[in-house]
This record gives C-alpha cells, sequence and structure tokens, in this order.
C-alpha cells in the first residue's frame, strides 16, 4: 500500500479553512476517485518539536492507494478540478510525497 | 486523538537504515512509551510530486496518542535513550510535529 501525502507548509498569516478542507475539498477527491482511494486521513498541525514553535504543516491529506499506478489513474482524470478547487480554501502551495506504508494501522486501532 | 510525526528530510548522500527503525528503534519507542502509544505507524519515502523528484522525507513515523500531554508524558522520561539511538540507524536529524488527527482511518480499512 502506498500513501500521497499532501502538506501545507505553515507560513504566517497564511490562510486554511480547515472546515472547507475536511468537509468539502476531502470529499470531492475520494468521490472522484472512486475505489482507487482505499481511504483518507487528514490531519491539523498543532505545534513544531520545540516549545512555542509552529508546526512544519498548516494541515497535511494523505489518501491510500494499492500502488502508484492506481492513484495515478484515478487522480489524473480530475486533477485539473481538485487542484482548482485549493484556492477555495488556501492560498499555500501544498508539498507533495509518495510514501510506501512499511507499517500500518492496526485493524482494532483508533 | 493526536499523532507526533518524526520526519526525516531527504538530504543526497544521507544514510538510513530502515530496516533497523522499523525494526529495532520503533519498538523501542512503543515499548518504552506503553499504553501511552496507541499505535504507530511507519513511512519510506518513495517519491516526490515531480517526476524524479526526490521524496521530501526519506522515512516518517507517527505516534499516535489521546492527547499531548499523554505523548510529553510517556516519551519525556524515556526521550534520552530514544534519541541516543537515532545515530544506528541515520546520521539525518528529524522534524518534529503533533497535529490533531481530524480524520483518522475507518476501522475496516486498510
Amino acid at each position: 500500500m502506498i500513501k500521497v501525502s499532501v502538506m501545507y507548509p505553515h507560513q504566517a498569516g497564511a490562510r486554511f479553512d480547515h472546515s472547507y478542507y475536511r468537509d468539502q475539498h476531502m470529499r470531492l477527491v475520494a468521490q472522484r476517485m472512486g475505489p482507487a482511494c482505499l481511504f483518507y486521513t487528514v490531519d491539523k498541525g498543532l505545534a513544531g518539536g520545540k516549545p512555542g514553535e509552529p508546526p512544519a504543516y498548516l494541515a497535511m491529506c494523505h489518501i491510500y492507494c494499492e500502488s502508484v499506478e492506481s492513484f495515478q489513474g484515478a487522480f489524473g482524470p480530475h486533477a485539473k478540478e481538485i487542484l482548482a478547487d485549493i484556492p477555495n480554501y488556501t492560498d499555500l502551495a501544498p508539498v507533495l510525497q509518495i510514501s510506501e506504508v512499511v507499517v500500518g494501522q492496526p485493524q482494532q486501532a483508533g
């Protein structure tokens, strides 16, 4: 399993509508990707590693797929529509990363 | 629920022993933290957002806890021992972030 992490770097004065991101944008992504998106998670940055330090990222989402190919095949055809929704919740440009899930969440946890 | 993400920035020529990280270091963290660590996940960076681009992070772990306080209470007393293990798998200095889990993994997924 792989995850695609979309990470919005913290920046003083940046705009980010966490409710829109969770309730509108991520649902749009999941709907458009269909079953290739096994599930997704959303994080809201609270703090950095040192006292008083802001988080590196204001918000992140992680889209879980069977493979890089299944992500690309499901996201690609809708990329334009999904990316066009970004200004509706932020003026930040996200950092993308694809990772292999080496250890996943246990079934009974969370 | 909160997650503490420990992220190792990609750097050309950096040393990172993914097996040791998964099999030794993360088990040490979980053992020392006890039940305050609800569970943890581990990622291995594969690629960045553009073709040929390296991942922002070579590896990441995410430690899930009920609260920032429960993390601090369980990690703090063992921080010295845990941090002293880092040179056994990498010469990179990690970036830490604490996030609120806004949307978690569904129970039946993964």
